[in-house]
């Protein structure tokens, strides 16, 4: 086992970075941050990234924005490495040129973000790398796009893209994308998919059950749909050396994977287009391991498709913070204790998941 | 082991009444049968049952309506005994007098489809066992629920009712649903939960994906936002031997159960309300074996909540055809063979979702 396998690197980690707050704090429609002042009447900062949010949106602070509290976070959880990434919902509310132009800012942004960052003691491996950003708003450019792809490969500390599940506006399966497709997967980037908008907020009903639905189910279907919307596009039979990383472990596309299967058997339109099984696809994936529940790791370990090479630490940092300032993030330890407790992972499938395949997927060395 | 645990017990088998058929054969909008000439010049019989079907809806025939095509379906595949239920949509799209009445009239029907057929060989249990219907539409007065939850109860072969995520309009966490469930728990009948409606369609993009889409994803999300919505409104607190049996394996629940549980503890106006751990639910549950594979039946059994014991073999028959007409069906070869493949699970185990576990929850002796 090499020494690399024993970090613990963090891959689905969040930041607004201070360009990105700012364009946010001068906004007064959705997405937006605004100050309030609280029931303690205290100045608070709070954001909406969605419409329908309950009311003054989620509290923010420099958790949000500041790379030291990164830093601190991760040195009071053990976490060598992050690969940090900018929160939902990116740029696809923007104006097609500001979108683009604001894209190349950020990724410069966020390479100095990294590349100004300490190294792992004694390492050459930084303790900070990052995932770019795509001008994905309607209206873009082809040229625009793969410019930025093109941005995102030439700087070092990034070795992604996050991106959310609309593309350009009518999804990832938009035949539109396909040089896009075709861009990332010669750079070599990983493509790391996020949910945003979740689904049509009527299904959640009348009851007040605060962000519980949209979080639990909304994010993992937004998820879903967009991977298998990927999947039956024929995209990873164009493009097999793709590498797409899906959010909250790919929310409930393993567990459908068979059914999946089934239905596309059934449906001669979609067979004759596939060269494989759902299931085959669903094997080129990567997850990360923010599932919260050992069960739920240890199934995507041992199907046929999903091993646990594929799976990789993470925490959701800055959300879900924990109720009093001392404690431990319970999205961190919850995560690392279904690591630790899968039933039929050894040592070195731990590690795997812990950092190593990380270390491999992003090249960190 | 009783030898009634080695029978095959199909929990998962619709039916169109002839009585259902009639009325959707007398209608002009959704859901309704009309018949259409095919590409080959032939008259055929299509059933529409959404808005936004591709055009002409589905091919139906005898095997939906006719009760000797379900015994020999049943006996092609060595399947003992059925439950049968009425298939979507049910009775939500009638004025509320009517499904009263209808309602009445289906449960007796099938009480009859039941109980004229032959038993088992050799045994005191019949080969059809039946889910009843409820008229769940808006406006209905609770005392016509409840009549009609006092009719099934009496009705020797119902054993329990079928019904979809909505309940009277407002979905299953309306608090005027209370009286219902009490008078469901207190009749020991099973409620199963069955989609219909998926999700908004505009989550499918305008790709020509056939029916994958809304039947492998919009159905169980279906599903798992029903159960949820359930759980979160504290249903199973209030009514804790309330028997709920979950279409298609439980949807994505049992995967996002963990995260479900993480985002509640989050969120202090659920977690006020709640007196278990979201786990703690989804193990009150019980789970039909649709789901196409081993590794999501094996899934299902580890997890800390839902045991072999809850889990119970279905068929979905006659949805899922065979293409030619002398194989068998692969809805029901896959998921015996999924029964039979899960790894960790013994004889016992096996036997007692091939059947077993139906002949205690329904009591079938």
């Amino acid at each position: 086992m090499s020494i690399s396998s024993k970090l613990l690197v963090d891959i689905h980690t969040h930041v607004y970075l201070p360009r990105y707050t700012s364009l946010l704090r001068s906004r007064s429609t959705v997405p937006f941050i605004h100050s309030i002042t609280n029931s303690e009447g205290v100045a608070e900062d709070r954001l909406l990234i969605l419409d329908h949010e309950p009311s003054g949106g989620r509290p923010v602070g420099s958790q949000y924005w500041d790379r030291e509290e990164k830093l601190k976070f991760m040195d009071k959880h053990g976490i060598d490495v992050s690969i940090v990434s900018t929160a939902n919902p990116w740029l696809d509310f923007l104006p097609a040129s500001q979108a683009h132009t604001l894209a190349s800012e950020l990724n410069n942004d966020l390479e100095e973000y990294c590349a100004t960052a300490p190294a792992v003691s004694s390492r050459q491996i930084k303790r900070l790398y990052g995932f770019g950003l795509l001008p994905l708003v309607p209206e873009i450019r082809t040229s625009a796009l793969l410019d930025i792809v093109k941005q995102i490969g030439s700087l070092p500390h990034l070795r992604g893209l996050i991106m959310g599940s609309r593309g350009i506006g009518r999804g990832l399966d938009d035949e539109a994308l396909e040089p896009v497709w075709a861009a990332i997967e010669k750079a070599g980037l990983v493509v790391f998919l996020h949910p945003h908008y979740g689904v049509d907020v009527s299904a959640w009903g009348d009851k007040d059950n605060g962000h519980v639905l949209p979080l639990a189910l909304g994010f993992p279907f937004e998820t879903t749909t967009a991977a298998t919307r990927l999947i039956l596009s024929g995209v990873f039979d164009k493009f097999p050396s793709l590498r797409l990383l899906l959010a909250h472990s790919g929310g409930a596309l393993p567990a459908l994977s068979s059914r999946l299967a089934s239905c596309i058997d059934h449906d001669p339109i979609v067979a004759s287009r596939l060269k494989h099984d759902a299931r085959y696809y669903l094997g080129k994936l990567y997850l990360d391991a923010v599932a919260y529940g050992p069960e739920e790791l240890g199934f995507l370990a041992p199907n046929r498709s999903v091993g646990s090479k594929r799976i990789l630490f993470g925490t959701d940092h800055p959300f879900f913070p924990p109720l009093s300032a001392s404690e431990k993030w319970t999205s961190v330890t919850e995560n690392l204790e279904a690591i630790e407790s899968v039933y039929g992972w050894n040592e070195d499938d731990k590690n795997g998941v812990r950092g190593g395949n990380a270390v491999s997927l992003f090249n960190l060395k």
